[in-house]
């Protein structure tokens, strides 16, 4: 066990969901917020119904910069990250502020090579960076605050998921789960092809802005999050949020997946499940707006795919073969997760 | 002279502002933006006259945190540094969203601590803290980033000055200053009651929110800007964005800087004009309004001290006894600052 400089639990035994719930608790909350503290972003009402949307997000070096990974890469990781959560509350991101924190060692030429990752990432999602803020520190930190607005009543909130309603994914997990171990475990390996393509999914996320903001407009969705902290994480959020729990029937992985897999002694499943910085959105549907939810999300060249229900009783199964799994409470977790 | 790892030179010989105006070279700046880039805060169009307010300023323990200086007053220090930028513009702070990156070895009480620190920074403004993001980092990292909303055309800018305006500030100058050197240089001394009065300045930093949002409102100041980095980088950067300069005629500065500097050695002017870490308002009043801005400023307690005069030409100088001393552009730079 780990052991603080004052002789109890340091946060390193903590882990980041407990640490959250530490402060959440010390906290006075905003009144009338018209979004639950813990959801993907946060909002204040600006008169009518309009409403502000803020989020912000840290992308820290030493834990969220595999090797290998450009700073320009990172940079536009920064940005993904925080527009994911946007797409999953079917919002648009308007401004982009990013504080830096930057090691003494970086040069001329890193520097710029962050500020246009910034800007190429800001840019991909139609918004701009309007400020920040630069400061001295060991790791490289790169904290990204999002600003947007939208309609009370518009935002797809964690809480609306109701028995009955189709779950549904807008794409194939496993992939950056897969890339993930073939860093920064040694062990592993993958012929040249199959290589790079998990590479890329590790290097290169995006986020699904067109899927999440199509969804958004279409009205069809009961609830929603994106899978940055892993497909079985996400299902566990929205289970909790809206008081219900799922019975899955397939989990899409891609067929590179199923080949590091087999491979490397690994179980695709477990890849696909509890993998994590993956942005793919999680979203329930009510069953009769099904086929509109998924004509929206083809309108804008994405893919809607139901992969199960939500039930009354709490707990997430993944029928497959007749045998009935549980989908554990567990994903990407700083402090705690040694990939 | 401090070479990066690829043999260029790294930041620390660039220093924080080149580092920014690297950066800013190569964004894309948003069309019409209602405040220029490098103002204390940015802004964004709500539709109609409406501005949405952000700002981001990031808390980095090994260079923000003096020693003795408390978890507690560590979090609320973080939010004071970007309410004292809202102050400067005449912006009420509404969110606040907190990025932290937290060392390993912190405890459950540290953690418990800093929720505090937070909330109670963003009550004293009256703002709530609305969300957040924790990680895992090598040093204490703070990232806040502020919401607010104002009306286009009353914002407090940085460049707006005007010959003939009268240069103002809300307090002394100094303070924070001689306590950073008791804290840092051990060749530094003070008695008890002198060293507690210099530190609580470091520690318990105050915005000044109050006099900024009367200022706001009142319609007399030209421009407007916080001391965060020096007295005299404040008075530059106003010359340098309203195209002007400046001819003082005084400096305030409290009489236990003149104390602290006679002890040790120090020229008291220089503390007050090149420290930092203070949180003045430092502002441009048109000369017929000077009576109405005071009378604000005094009705919500503060104080409004003229201290010369906006020039025609470029250049910041102080009249003192017949003598013209110029007015250097350093203060507090992170990188290259070494107190």
């Amino acid at each position: 066990m780990s052991v603080g400089k004052s002789g109890r639990a340091s946060v390193a035994v903590l882990g980041e969901h407990e640490i959250i719930e530490i402060i959440r608790r010390r906290l006075e909350l905003m009144p009338d917020s018209p979004v639950s503290f813990g959801d993907d972003v946060s909002a204040v009402g600006l008169g009518g119904k309009r409403l502000a949307v803020l989020k912000t997000d840290m992308l820290v070096g030493k834990t969220d910069v595999p090797s290998g990974m450009s700073l320009w890469q990172a940079a536009r990781k920064s940005i993904v990250m925080n527009v994911s959560d946007f797409a999953s509350k079917g919002v648009s991101p308007v401004a982009v502020l990013v504080a830096l924190g930057l090691p003494r060692d970086l040069t001329r030429q890193d520097i710029e090579q962050i500020a246009d990752g910034l800007n190429a990432g800001a840019r991909e999602y139609g918004a701009y960076v309007v400020g920040g803020d630069t400061n001295e520190a060991s790791d490289l930190v790169v904290s990204v605050s999002l600003f947007g607005s939208t309609e009370q009543g518009k935002l797809m909130l964690r809480s609306g998921a109701c028995p009955g309603d189709v779950l549904a994914v807008t794409g194939s997990f496993g992939k950056s789960a897969a890339g993930l171990r073939l860093l920064l475990d040694e062990r592993c390996s993958a012929p040249n092809e199959l290589r790079e393509g998990l590479l890329q999914a590790v290097y290169m996320p995006k986020a699904r802005l067109p899927e999440g903001l199509a969804l958004g407009q279409c009205g069809a969705v009961s609830a929603s999050i994106d899978s940055s902290d892993g497909l079985a994480w996400s299902l566990h959020e929205i289970a909790r949020m809206s008081n219900v729990g799922f019975a899955l029937d397939r989990v899409p992985m891609a067929e590179e997946v199923f080949r590091f897999a087999e491979l490397n002694g690994f179980d695709a499943l477990d890849l696909a499940l509890y993998g994590g910085e993956e942005y793919e959105l999680v979203v329930t549907v009510k069953a009769n707006l099904c086929a509109k939810a998924a004509a929206a999300v083809e309108a804008v060249g994405g893919c809607l795919l139901p992969i199960g229900k939500v039930t009354g009783e709490r707990g997430i199964f993944f029928h497959v073969g007749g045998e009935k799994r549980l989908i554990e409470a567990r994903g990407w977790e700083h402090f705690k997760s040694e990939v």
